[in-house]
């Protein structure tokens, strides 16, 4: 694991900065090309302040303006941050721009930014990321207290996770660039004459790049859209959601200052606020010269982004319907305890989690003999009951409800599904220890037809499963695999001891685009996507365009640009 | 040079394909990493029919119905198909079939496709070049007739630099989709407990891909766009112009017949064709499930098929205002004689054509002393004269003017210019030595000034040359960079002995997108393209997005799927 070095404590230029890090640069590079499991973060101590300390220092963040430098800003805007564990405003107020402002700013500090050589980029991101890091456990408080995660996740898939996704579009650029020779001597005869020219090939960014960030896991695509942004020249504005704006506005503070400190324009990367009375995102994704948007949120908002943002190159993840294919087990309780899991994980506020589990009609079979549907549909809700025993696991795996709507969704969809399906499980509120006031959730889960595809056949955010009976498991897939298609999917997992099965499944998933995980029980939660080795989002179907961590999602955000010279020019 | 082998001539299947021709693919690909000169054709003889073989077999297809094997057809459709030069109806007809009956075969022929290995469908793809290399004397014979061009140019820019361009764009998606692995082991420690994963890694195509060429150049978008598709899994629809088939449809031909006789669909590379007064183009680039386009052509109906095929990701080449900057020459007669071969070249009917000249209105300095810019003007003039001086070169240089339209367009400007600028040398046609009904016209020489903008802002297609009259170099360099990045260019010229105007003149077009040569004179036509070396089309202005061939061009046209289930879990 990389620790830091003398040379990375006193590296003062941005290229002595590529040099002080190469060795975690080689190592995430190696990964990307083999997609073998590696973590930059994962298991190494953050350098900066820690447990007592980085709470005192998160405190001392709260009820005040953010000091961003010399951000540009007309006005301060005290956002409407509410924690989801303590129902607390969060009382900081940040800098407030409009979007011509900031449009301008990001165009002004391209000029320079373009002009650094890509290893000196390279270094610069690097060092940012190494600063992230080290600020994991003060950035994981706020991830907690505005996105509603459990600490641990706030750590992990909003913190080490999140830079490993980062590090990861660092080192994913940082190849895809290196494939473009900076000078080559080209040498052709022309009848008698030899033509020896000197050609010089330039990295171009497109332009400003606008983040636009979800309320409920913002690191987890900002880091990547950002460094591959930086990575590739572009200057970045960060839009985070009104009601989830902490973590990633000290994300921002952490990355110009570092800028500022290597002598960098440090509005490469500027903050972008705003409320639900006077939004900014619409203006600033369809300005002229904003040139590449990267969009986690809503597939309604995405698509109104992708249908007006035509002047940009538009990545988006938004939402799918993620199934599970139930068809046969040979570990029955590891199974239901794994399907469990992955419908609590903070209460199914994530784009992996299942939202569909299909029930064959006659049951699975398991080694203990065959499991009716009935007998499946119980285990499973039984299976969730029992992370729910312990409220302290409960606070950990399901953590909180980022927003109050969700709860009011769920409530509706509840009343609904008591005339139309089969509720089996309402949903409650649960005491999380320490934070009484936190607002939760227990799944609801509900029994329905194939045919009531009006309910199951959107996204309902948060935690919500429909166990839908079908008459078989190959139904199921059928069913499964052409809702993805049509309505989109990023995950889809099955459980199958019949290999057939299985391999009609990683085809029509793959035609599908959603990214399959079979017979998968055991201590990692089944929608876990690792860094380095998960291809997250295919592009392939409607939830989302930006793949982590391909060649596309590099290759968009500049272009190359030649000039050529006569090197000499010899008569033979 | 790669010349056939054993193994080439008797290798039966896709697999034994790659094999057979791994040394030009290699060759091929270390040329797109240098991006040093390389060809795979120019100098090789084609092993088909040459000279009067060639051209009985050329003979032999005109007036009647091409054979394309069971290519999907409800009608015959006869094209208005004219050669240039003998204004004679070339008579070739060619299978009719509707936008639906087209995808519906390309949807199908897709399932086998996708299905072949990357190295199965490299090996295909480099057959199939070498089979259209073999045919290069009759291709040629088809591009002549059809585009205008002269025999020289159809059978190397037409031949095998657009070859070239087209192993370049194999050997580029080779190099792509060999960073994906096809299967990676992942372990990783999650409490207690070693996660142990298997992954495989899937390619999968967007779908169904057309191809729209141009009139005047057909082969060399086409060859690339057609083997980034196919290398990628995408079956392809070619769309040649309706007065330009020919050449496209012999290329089609070829393609079919190699993928029957190593046990492939036929319609994985199919025809369309349409008529002027029953277009296809825009339903076939707007059809649901129409996922690539690639478009050469106007620049209106370029915007028009971004703005409605929003299913596609949409690949263009336009036009573009191409700009000669002068200010001091270090070879005046060279100098001269390179910007006159530019505007003469195949008459200006290229991408890369120079069209808008700027004098200084001091003149240039040379090393015979002050050129002023009366004497400037004349002397770009008399150089042009010089061309036309021997009607042999000139047929080989000029060539004919591909459309009637043309030169009533260039007629129509010719008025125009009477009344508002100085016409320096007007059109007029010349007697192509073999060809007495040839469609030529010299060159529109104009002087204008640089508020005339509504006369040179925009593309005017064919032999037309406009010199702006400008304060100085700079001026003219700034005006240059401006209307390229908003009216669009791909190439741009400059002579000077200046090291800081040069040195701007490189940073002002990369910022706008526009490759630049400089102070080239000598054998080698100052707008020649070298495939493998030089990038053609930045994506940074409206001049296209297209670049050959950058990782983009492949990038865009597949996506990864993966799927993962356990390895083996392994309790510590």
């Amino acid at each position: 694991m990389t620790t830091i070095t003398p040379e990375q404590a006193t590296a003062r230029t941005p290229a002595a900065l590529a040099e002080a890090h190469q060795a975690l640069l080689a190592e995430a590079a190696r990964a990307v090309t083999s997609r073998a499991a590696f973590s930059g973060f994962a298991g190494r101590e953050p350098s900066g302040p820690r447990g007592e300390d980085a709470a005192a220092q998160f405190a001392a963040i709260l009820g005040r303006p953010l000091d961003l430098g010399d951000h540009v800003g007309t006005s301060t805007l005290q956002i409407d941050e509410v924690s989801p564990w303590t129902r607390l405003p969060l009382g900081v107020s940040y800098p407030r721009a409009d979007a011509p402002l900031l449009v301008e700013r990001a165009l002004h500090a391209r000029t320079s930014w373009r002009r650094l050589t890509v290893p000196e980029r390279t270094g610069l991101c690097l060092e940012m990321i190494e600063r992230l890091f080290a600020a994991n456990p003060v950035l994981g408080l706020a991830a907690m207290h505005t996105t509603g995660q459990g600490r641990g996740m706030s750590l992990s898939g909003s913190g080490t996770n999140a830079l490993d996704r980062g590090l990861e579009a660092i080192a994913a650029a940082w190849q895809v660039l290196g494939r473009v020779p900076t000078t080559a001597t080209w040498e052709q005869s022309f009848g008698t004459e030899l033509v020896a020219l000197e050609k010089t090939y330039r990295i171009v960014p497109l332009g400003p790049a606008l983040v636009v960030a979800c309320a409920s896991f913002p690191a987890w695509n900002v880091y990547p859209a950002v460094f591959a942004n930086l990575m590739t020249g572009n200057p970045v504005i960060v839009k985070p959601h009104p009601s989830s704006v902490l973590q990633m506005a000290l994300a921002v503070q952490i990355l110009r200052e570092t800028l500022v400190e290597f002598g960098c324009d440090a509005d490469v990367v500027q903050l972008a606020v705003d409320s639900a009375i006077e939004p900014i995102t619409s203006e600033l994704a369809t300005h002229p010269q904003m040139r590449i948007v990267d969009f986690t949120g809503s597939a309604r908002y995405g698509a109104w982004i992708e249908e007006h943002a035509r002047q940009a190159r538009v990545y988006t993840e938004t939402s799918g319907l993620n199934a599970v294919v139930l068809d046969s087990f040979d570990d029955t309780a590891g199974t239901l305890r794994a399907i469990a899991g992955a419908v609590s994980l903070f209460s199914a506020q994530m784009c992996t989690a299942p939202q569909n589990i299909y029930i064959p009609q006659s049951g699975v079979t398991t080694p203990e003999g065959n499991m009716s549907a009935a007998e499946l549909e119980q285990g499973i809700v039984d299976a969730v009951e029992a992370i729910l025993e312990s409220p302290r696991r409960a606070a950990a795996v399901l953590g909180t409800i980022q927003a109050e709507r969700t709860i009011d969704e769920i409530s509706a969809l509840t009343a609904t599904l008591r005339s139309r399906a089969r509720v089996l499980s309402e949903p409650r509120d649960w005491p999380a220890p320490g934070y009484p006031d936190a607002r939760t959730s227990t799944p609801l889960i509900a029994g329905v037809c194939a045919t009531d595809d009006d309910l199951f056949a959107q996204e309902c955010f948060g935690p919500v499963v429909f166990l839908i009976r079908v008459p078989d498991a190959r139904s199921a897939l059928r069913h499964a695999v052409e809702n993805a298609s049509r309505h989109g999917a990023i995950t889809a997992f099955l459980y199958s001891t019949n290999d057939d099965l299985v391999d009609a499944a990683e085809e029509g998933f793959a035609a599908a685009g959603a990214s399959l995980t079979t017979n998968l029980t055991g201590a990692m939660p089944i929608n876990f996507s690792a860094a380095f080795s998960d291809f997250h989002v295919s592009g392939l179907n409607p939830a989302g365009t930006a793949t982590l961590t391909d060649d596309s999602f590099v290759t968009g955000r500049f272009r190359v640009v030649q000039s050529r010279r006569p090197l000499r020019s010899v008569r033979n």
